[in-house]
C-alpha cells in the first residue's frame, strides 16, 4: 500500500536524494497496476512496438497498412468544405469559450437530422450527445455500464478499445463469436449462451472493424430480438457509418430501436476522413425511452459533464460541416475504397501464405488467415508482423491485438499507390519466408 | 445487482413494450452511483443550476461573474496570433489524422521551452505530456495516484474539479487550510498533520483559484521541504501561470524540482484566453528523476494511451501559438485583470453585506464573505445565489461549491462594463435583502 515500487527503486531514490545532500526515508507513490493492465492492451501499443521494429537504415518509404486512418494521402484528404468550416468557426472568434458537449444544441441538432435521415423516425437534439472523438463515446459507455457484477458482450473479433476500457473500468467481458462463412455475422446463440442476470449490453460493430462486414437488415432486426429477449441494451458502434462499397446498404441499429433500447456510437472521424478532430457522439435511439427511464441517458450526461469536453470550435463548425459537404465527396470516398479494397483483396489471395475468405463491404479493413503450411521460420502472427516491419518497413497488426491470433488485420485505405508497393513487398516478404520443401 | 431501477419504472417499461405488442421481463441495466455522486460536485453543476434559475423575462443582459472564461467578452479575445497558427495548421491538411499526445514531439517540445524559460534547468520535450486541457491533466494524475488505500492532500479551499475526479477514481481525499491573513497561504502544520503512509501527493493552485492568491518563493520552497519530508510528490496546478497583476512575481513551483519531486500542470486555456481549445500539459520538473523511476510517468503515459487526444491541428498550431503572441498581448490581458480586479475590489467592499480582506495578486476570482449580520431574508450562500439569479439575472459561484460555505467566489475578468454593470445589480441586491432594522 502506497510504497514506491521495488526495493532497488527505494534505495536508488534515496542515494539521488543523498546526494543532494539531503537523506529521507522513501517515497510514497507508485504506479497504478490497473493502468497498465489496460494500456498493455490496446492497439495503439501494438502499433508503436511495430513502428519502433522498423529500420531506421530502410531508404524505401514505411507503407502503413496496420491502422484506420488515411487522412494523410492526398487521395483521402477531407472535404474542403469541412476545413473551411473550421476555419469559419475559429475567424469568427464566437467559439473561443468553454463549451459543454451536453448543453450545446447547434451541434445536437445538425447530428440529430444527419442520423435521422436514415431512421424510420426523427431523432431530437436531447437524443444526441457530442463526445470527444467516438472512443470517448466508448469510454462514457463502459464507465456507466460498470457498476459491481455487470458484464458487456463484445465480438470476437472486434475493437480492442471496448476491452482496454472495461479493463481500466473493472467491467466483465463475454466474448460472443461471428461466423465468418456468414459473412461475420453475430452468432447469436453464442449471445444467448453468454447473457445472464448481471449482463448489461452486447456491441456491435457495423460496418465491420476488424472484419469489413456489413450486417443485412435481416440480421440486424434478429439482433434486435435477441437483445429484448435477453433484456440488454445494444451499443451500434458505427463509427464506419455509410463507408459501404458491397451489395448490402448501410442499416443503422438505430431503425431498431422500437425493438430495443439502442445507443448509437459514431463521429466525423472516418466518413470525412478526420479522426484528428475529435469530433464523435452518442446517439439514443430507444422509441419506448427505456434508456431514459432508467438513468441511463442522465449517467452518461453526468460522465461528459465530469470529463473532457470536445473542442469549442469543432462543436461550433459541426453544422456547416455536415451541410456543405458534398455528395460527390462521400461518392468519391467510397469508389476509392471500393478500388483499394479490391486491389488489395485480389493480391493477398495470390499470396501463398494468405488465405482470405471475405470479401469486404465495408469500413477499412480485411482479415486474412495466415496459412502455416506455407510459412517457414515464423511462428505466430506477432513474429509475423514484426519481422515484416523489421525487413520490408510494413507495417500490419496482429489478430491477436483484435482476438484472432493467427490472423492478421489488413488496411486498404490508403493511397493506391502505396498499397501496391506494400503488397509487393508482403510478397516478397511471404517467399522470403517459405518453406523450403514447397 | 443489474436491476432497472425502482419497481415503478421496471413496470412502466413493461408496460410500454406490451404497448408495443411484445412483454418483458426487465431490463438488466441501470445508473451507476458512482458517476451520480462525482457529478454532484462539480462547478458546472451547480453553474447550471443557477443558469437555469435566471428569470427569461428579464429584458437585461446576463452578468456571469460566476466561472473563469472572459474569452467571449470583445477585450478578452484571444491573439490574432493564435487564430492563424489554427488556421494555417488546418489549412495544411497536415494535421487531420490520429496524433498521439504522447508521442507528437513540436508540441512537447515547444511547451518544454515556453516552460524552460521560467525554471532554474531545461524541461526536454520528454517531460512534458500534452493533453486534452489542464482538466484532463487532473484527470490522468488523479487517476495515476488511485491505488488502493492511497490518499491525497488538496487544499480547501480549491478546485473542485480534483473532488470529482478523485471521488469517481475512489482516491481518498484530505483537506489542508489556507491562511486568508497570510495571503492564502498553506498551512504547512495542517499538511503534516494529515499525511500518512498513504498519502501519495499535494495539490497546490497557484495563483490560486478560488482565492487571487500568489504564493511567494520562500513559501514555495517551504511547500517543498514539506512535500520531501513527507515522501510525497507536489501536483502544481499553474493553469492560471503568469496571470498576476500585484506585488509578487509568478514563481514556478518547478524551480524546487531538485527538492521533491513535482508535476506542474498547465494550459493556453487562461493566458491566452481559449479555454475551449483544449490543449493543456503535465510537465515533470523532478531533477532526480524519482517520479521516473518510481514508474509515474510511464503510468501517467499508460492512462493517456488509453484515452482522448488533443485535436491534431490544436498539437499541431502549439508551437506557432506560442511563438508568435506578442508580449503586448499578454501585458494588455494582466494589465486589464488588474484595473477590473480593482474595481471589483473597491466595489464590493462598498457594498454592506460582503466582506473581501484579502485583495486579489492573480487569476481570475476573489473570495468575498457574506456578512450575515447585514442579510435579512437569506439563509446561507447557495440561497444567496439562487435568489441573486432570478432577481438580477447575475451569476456567482456559492462559496459551498468550493468548500467555503458563507462565501462567494466572484470573477473580476469580465467586459468590464458588464462587470460594473454587475456590481450595481449586487448593490441593489443586497440593498434589497438587508435586514430591516439596519
Amino acid at each position: 500500500m502506497g510504497k514506491p515500487g521495488d526495493n532497488r527503486r527505494d534505495l536508488e531514490a534515496q542515494s539521488a536524494m543523498a546526494e543532494n545532500g539531503k537523506v529521507r526515508k522513501q517515497w510514497r507513490f507508485g504506479a497504478n497496476p490497473k493502468l497498465l493492465d489496460a494500456s498493455s492492451r490496446s492497439i495503439k501499443g501494438t502499433l508503436d512496438r511495430l513502428f519502433s521494429a522498423v529500420d531506421p537504415s530502410d531508404e524505401r518509404p514505411l507503407i502503413p497498412l496496420g491502422h484506420g486512418d488515411p487522412s494523410s494521402f492526398p487521395s483521402f484528404r477531407t472535404s474542403p468544405a469541412a476545413e473551411d468550416a473550421i476555419i469559419s468557426a475559429v475567424r469568427s472568434g464566437n467559439h473561443n469559450g468553454y463549451r459543454s458537449a451536453v448543453n450545446y444544441q447547434p451541434a445536437k441538432r445538425a447530428v440529430a437530422e444527419y442520423l435521422s435521415r436514415d431512421l424510420p423516425y426523427r431523432l431530437s437534439p436531447d437524443d444526441v450527445l457530442i463526445t470527444n472523438g467516438c472512443c470517448y463515446a466508448i469510454e462514457a459507455v463502459v464507465a456507466v455500464l460498470s457498476r459491481p457484477g455487470a458484464s458487456i458482450l463484445l465480438p470476437r473479433t472486434g475493437y480492442p478499445f471496448y476491452d482496454v476500457r472495461a479493463a481500466f473500468s473493472g467491467l466483465e467481458v463475454r466474448y460472443f463469436d461471428l461466423v465468418q462463412e456468414r459473412g461475420w455475422e453475430i452468432d447469436l446463440d453464442s449471445v444467448e449462451r453468454l447473457a445472464d442476470e448481471g449482463t448489461a449490453a452486447m456491441v456491435i460493430i457495423n460496418p465491420g472493424n476488424p472484419t469489413g462486414s456489413v450486417l443485412s437488415y435481416s440480421h440486424l432486426e434478429k439482433v434486435a430480438e435477441t437483445a429484448r429477449k435477453l433484456g440488454i441494451m445494444i451499443i451500434s458502434d458505427e463509427v464506419y457509418g455509410h463507408l459501404v462499397f458491397g451489395s448490402k446498404p448501410f442499416v443503422p441499429m438505430g431503425v431498431f430501436g422500437s425493438i430495443a433500447p439502442v445507443l448509437t456510437l459514431g463521429s466525423i472521424s472516418k466518413r470525412w476522413s478526420v479522426p484528428g478532430w475529435r469530433l464523435g457522439w452518442i446517439a439514443v435511439c430507444d422509441r419506448h425511452d427505456i434508456l431514459k427511464e432508467a438513468k441511463i441517458v442522465d449517467n452518461i450526461k453526468d460522465f461528459l459533464s465530469i470529463g473532457s469536453d470536445p473542442v469549442s470550435f469543432v462543436q461550433g463548425a459541426v453544422p456547416e460541416i455536415i451541410k456543405n459537404t458534398s455528395k460527390d465527396f462521400f461518392e468519391n470516398m467510397v469508389s476509392l475504397l471500393r478500388q483499394t479494397m479490391n486491389m488489395c483483396f485480389d493480391a493477398v489471395n495470390e499470396i501463398s501464405c494468405f488465405d482470405c475468405q471475405y470479401k469486404p463491404e465495408g469500413a477499412l479493413f480485411m482479415m486474412v488467415k495466415l496459412d502455416w503450411t506455407f510459412l517457414g521460420d515464423i511462428n505466430d502472427d506477432v513474429e509475423f508482423c514484426l519481422k515484416l516491419a523489421m525487413e520490408e518497413s510494413v507495417i500490419i497488426l496482429p489478430g491477436s491485438a483484435v482476438g484472432m491470433p493467427n490472423w492478421v488485420r489488413i488496411t486498404f485505405a490508403v493511397e493506391p499507390a502505396a498499397l501496391k508497393e506494400g503488397i509487393q513487398r508482403l510478397n516478397a516478404f511471404c517467399k522470403r519466408h517459405a518453406k523450403q520443401e514447397i
